[in-house]
């Protein structure tokens, strides 16, 4: 079999915790029986030693695996990582939602979506990455009694995605764990009242709204401050046609996005300007995570 | 002229100064020009002496017409309220919004409804009771220097408001300066994740699942706390059919939403439980403010 896992922009602006949106970069996974476990791995991630010797998609799978047959059988797994590490683009949900879609593909049940993201909440805490991996496009997710709720808008192909990738990571649970724990009345409500309007804007498909409800006043400037180029990046986007740009995850990648006829400009003009950042102009994901039976080799 | 302005519930459930609906039941003023100012009361309000002596509504009429045209003069206002005062049901709001929106059709302008909705700020700090009773339906609103922008969804008619009204009022502003002017992270959290994923149910029109994202950590508990009865409102609510059920802005109505074939039996069995309180089976409204130009009479 082989599984393709989207990369996913979370704690979409205004929404921590709970608004994320699915983006078309993929990371695939190759999965056959064989007799012994062998791991193999391209792109992100294959200097790592690690990635091989304690791999998390493995391990997960195993768990999986076994819980669904009471066996322990060997696979060989041939990593194809598109997403990178650590950079606020969803590669650690990736790694969880492929792993539990593909060990019940490969167990011999049917892969029901919904199921895999509840499973997915047992790894992964928070619902904004895992959600739209599964079940791509932008999605509102709540978390009820170790449930998913999900309410999802498929994004028109009138958008992109210009994402920014610094050449620092940010550490999610280290700049996690710099947040207050309280925050005041006036900023919960800037935030909520945003974030219900951003979920309306992509509900309506009213893009052009988008960036009256972009601002975050829980984690993103706390964030943004530790690679202050970020401020500078934000507002080139915005002066050239940004719709909305805002860190991704707990970052360090900046999501902005932008009608179609200007993402390549703006694309343009960012790597002009940011010439140490990657930059990818991407399609939005509206499937989340897809299973192909057979593998390509 | 002839103007309805209907009630309106805001705080919507987490949404706290940010989402609000419509209801179908509206206060009504006719105006007519003549050489002096009268006012007349029927409804709510016709017993209250400062109704007529200092009218609210009249005050911000000749204030907007005067800053229209130069000018004052006088007229009739007949005045047939059926909004209750100070329970949470947006009198307040319709008022402000009537009074503006007449003032412009008698002062001989086109009334353009987001113009009346961003004078009426001027007036109603928060927008979540005066953009539905401007744009009707069900809104998310944020406030960007000064203008209110908003998201709307239309109700369908297969849900009914039962609207609960205590025979006591609360005080917005008493209430309000009870809050906290922190709150915790996680609550800010659950808040906009609510928030946002209500918002979302409504632009879906996807009803049932209201219910698991009715939830507000700000302020409902706090101001159900001094009218206890409200907790066993919500239990009995949704113990018989209720889709959603919530403190209607600060109190002390609660709005409870239903599938129209179970909200008659509804409202029967909160009548027969609390028969204190005055219990409203309404449709909701999709339009706003209406004027019509020709006063019935």
């Amino acid at each position: 079999m082989r599984i393709l896992i989207p990369a996913t922009s979370a704690n979409l602006g205004p929404g921590f915790d709970s608004l994320g949106l699915s983006l078309g970069l993929f990371n695939e996974v190759s999965i056959t029986k064989q007799s012994i476990l062998s791991i193999s791995v391209k792109g992100e991630g294959e200097n790592r030693a690690n990635v091989k010797k304690n791999n998390t998609f493995v391990n997960i799978f195993n768990d999986v695996f076994l819980s669904l047959t009471g066996e322990n059988e060997n696979f060989k797994f041939a990593f194809d990582n598109k997403i990178p590490f650590s950079r606020g683009l969803g590669s650690s949900s990736s790694v969880v939602v492929g792993a539990i879609a593909a060990a019940y593909h490969m167990a011999g049940f049917r892969v029901e979506k919904q199921l895999v993201l509840n499973r997915a909440l047992t790894y992964e805490n928070h619902p904004d990455n895992i959600t739209p991996a599964v079940f791509g496009g932008f999605t509102a997710s709540i978390v009820v009694k170790n449930e998913v709720h999900t309410q999802k808008a498929e994004i028109l192909d009138s958008i992109k995605a210009v994402v920014v990738i610094p050449d620092k990571p940010m550490s999610t649970n280290e700049s996690r764990s710099k947040l207050p724990k309280k925050i005041s009345l006036k900023d919960a409500v800037s935030n909520l009242s945003c974030s219900s309007f951003l979920s309306a804007c992509f509900m309506n498909k009213d893009y052009d709204n988008l960036k009256y409800a972009a601002y975050d006043r829980i984690h993103e400037y706390l964030r943004m401050k530790t690679l202050p180029e970020l401020f500078k990046v934000r507002d080139v986007a915005y002066e050239n046609g940004a719709l909305m740009s805002t860190l991704s995850g707990s970052g360090s990648s900046f999501l902005n996005i932008a009608y179609r006829d200007s993402s390549s400009k703006l694309a343009r003009t960012l790597a002009l300007k940011f010439p140490n950042f990657r930059i990818l102009e991407l399609e939005f994901d509206n499937n989340g995570f897809k299973i192909e039976p057979k593998s390509k080799k």
